[in-house]
């Protein structure tokens, strides 16, 4: 496990302006307030930048994607190995934007395994949970698709669902870690997660498209537990 | 144009002990056989390594893919914007393993000009050549799928499709340069590429997995017109 | 060439209500109308529909889908052959809810010609059309996809375009048709179309979801030329 | 559950002359043996075909492939509710030639459901298995992609597998029933499949392809238990 518990995980997905020295200087933000605070980060960058962000900076930091696939063949194909290589600590598999089959789900819990990096597996519903849990991730992100990019946090709207969901992976494989997102935009929305139980939360849109992130992110430091 | 010619292009996919320190020594090696010799190479690693031989290294990189996104929502996906940030001198488009819709492979082209890189795009028929051709990308290889890991150069075994494809391109866009690509495996097949008219040819399989790269790469320098 | 011209095409989709005995009855519909009014109709059922109104009806009838694959493995894919034997008279290609790569595009108008099916290819663009051209199709789609769905027939908000088109193919092919659509939903639209210069026109949501699809068909086959 | 058991699943895939008029005279077959013997067939059709077999013929048959779509926009897609009303008594779900990710994997068991449909949920491993479970499937396939067209049958290779992947079904969710495939090719495999305790087996490329399939099925006939 390489993820740090509970921390808050950033995904700057490709939105504007947060590539490059961008990317370095939002992690670089980050290692800062976990200097001054006692809030953990996990970042989420471009693939093209990972490598220069886990060589640069001292943040934990997760791949929004990887292929299942063998060295080899494979013209720009994102290959477990050189992930990490380039110091992923971790892997973000079958997001919503980016559907995997199940046959490459339980390839990439294993590889991640192989690879010392963390499989972080979305799921968007309970059965769901249930099922990914037999393949034994080290979490899953909790997160239903309506929520993404909206202002609806589930943890405001639908606190028993949460609540379901976390006594199941507490039954089924509690070594599993739970980061429940969607829709988180606030300190308040962060705190909740934190006090229904989740390990861990983070937001996309919301942190990247703010006017003032280091403020937001400020205020959600002060909301860790 | 940022592309030398004529080059010879090593596309390094993900083929084993090819990324991360390994890519760095290997640019190093191109940038040391353009010190001593008159050839130029163009070097294609994988995404997660490319902004590190560009920043490290002065050899010529491109891109073995992009996705057809804007800067937005888009988990996972390889922006064309960071491409260029990361020092891209160019991008392969369409691929035999990667294929492009038409529709996207249009958008790419229009998007390499926007940013400033190079737009690469394979084709496997005169006919196909001939209709990319039209979109005026700034180079095209021409490589047919059977080809491709194989020892057979089609500028062994089928010299007069590649001069028929030359002529085509000379009729239709003289601007477009011609890259002579599949099975090229050896010097001899590189001097009968630039024999034939080709602006530049490359190599995959037969560099990454051979058991003395730059011996090989220095005799292919020799090949050099 | 199978296909009637000029004619009205309508795509069924895969609308409420438009598939089984639907299906039928609306072909039989068109079967009616093409007796009593010059209008010429071509109906794209679904794939499990086409078998059965080639059957039972003399309507002309395009599948709206097929893969580019061969005889042999291949679970749940859509075989041109099938489709000949089941009676299709033409194959959409490209179509913007399902694009292909243009080494698919290519390899499925030559099956088609092979089969003696018309190859019906969607292009969004003049230079898409005159790329696409280059490869001998039957017919030709010019659509634009922001067009779709809408009530913006591109005959009413870009004539100039339509022309331009029109004209480009009348240079590069005269022996591929060209069917103008994209928001189509009146008998005026229709009326334009043929007025300058299409050789069909069609629509998809604007007659499978209308109140009276068959008043407005009858509008429509006032408004052939 | 509309599939009868004991079963034996003939799936045509795309093989040669399996459509059209050969597969309703296939379909005829396997009612003659139906009628002549205690086995009970399950015929897995091309899409195009499904409604004539189901309507000219009483043969059990099943669809190879649906998308994952409502009803609306959609060229070319398979739609659940026109393969109900075609006669599709049930859907294979997940097969190893068109994996689905486990979002759909899990709308598709629940839209069978809906319709009346029976979901049959190929997986390739007993981890998997016990997954899909979770999802309530009417059946689970049971198939290594490797034996898949091949010559080696799982229950002459590895009978301890299947044994084990009985006994977890059993466990999970004995409401659903298991097939076990791949490289079934002789009615000695089905004769072992129906002792180590399937409810069904069957095979594709073997009597697809067979010289003579009639003689085989009725062989596989007579190790019907």
């Amino acid at each position: 496990m390489n993820l740090p518990y509970p921390h808050f995980q950033v995904n700057l997905k490709v939105y504007p302006d947060t590539w490059g020295d961008h990317a370095v200087a939002f992690a670089r933000m980050l290692e800062q307030l976990e200097a001054e605070t006692s809030a953990r980060f996990v970042l989420t960058p471009q693939l093209p930048d990972l490598r220069l962000i886990a060589a640069e900076t001292d943040v934990t930091v997760t791949a929004p994607f990887m292929h299942a696939t063998e060295p080899g063949r494979g013209m720009g194909k994102i290959l477990p190995e050189t992930l990490a290589d380039a110091g992923a600590d971790g892997v973000v598999i079958n997001h919503a934007e980016n559907r995997d089959t199940l046959t490459d789900l339980v390839w990439k819990i294993e590889r991640c395994r192989d690879l010392g990096m963390d499989s972080i597996v979305c799921v968007d519903s309970i059965e769901m949970g249930r099922a990914v849990a037999e393949f034994d991730p080290d979490s899953v992100i909790y997160e239903m698709p309506g929520d993404i990019s909206s202002d609806r946090a589930i943890t405001q709207t639908h606190p028993d669902r949460v609540r379901a969901f976390l006594a199941m992976i507490d039954e089924e494989n509690p070594r599993t870690r739970v980061l429940v997102g969607g829709g988180i935009s606030t300190a308040e929305d962060v705190r909740l997660a934190f006090e229904q139980g989740a390990d861990a939360t983070g937001a996309a849109s919301a942190v990247s498209l703010a006017t003032d992130p280091e403020g937001l992110l400020r205020e959600i430091a002060a909301a860790f537990p």
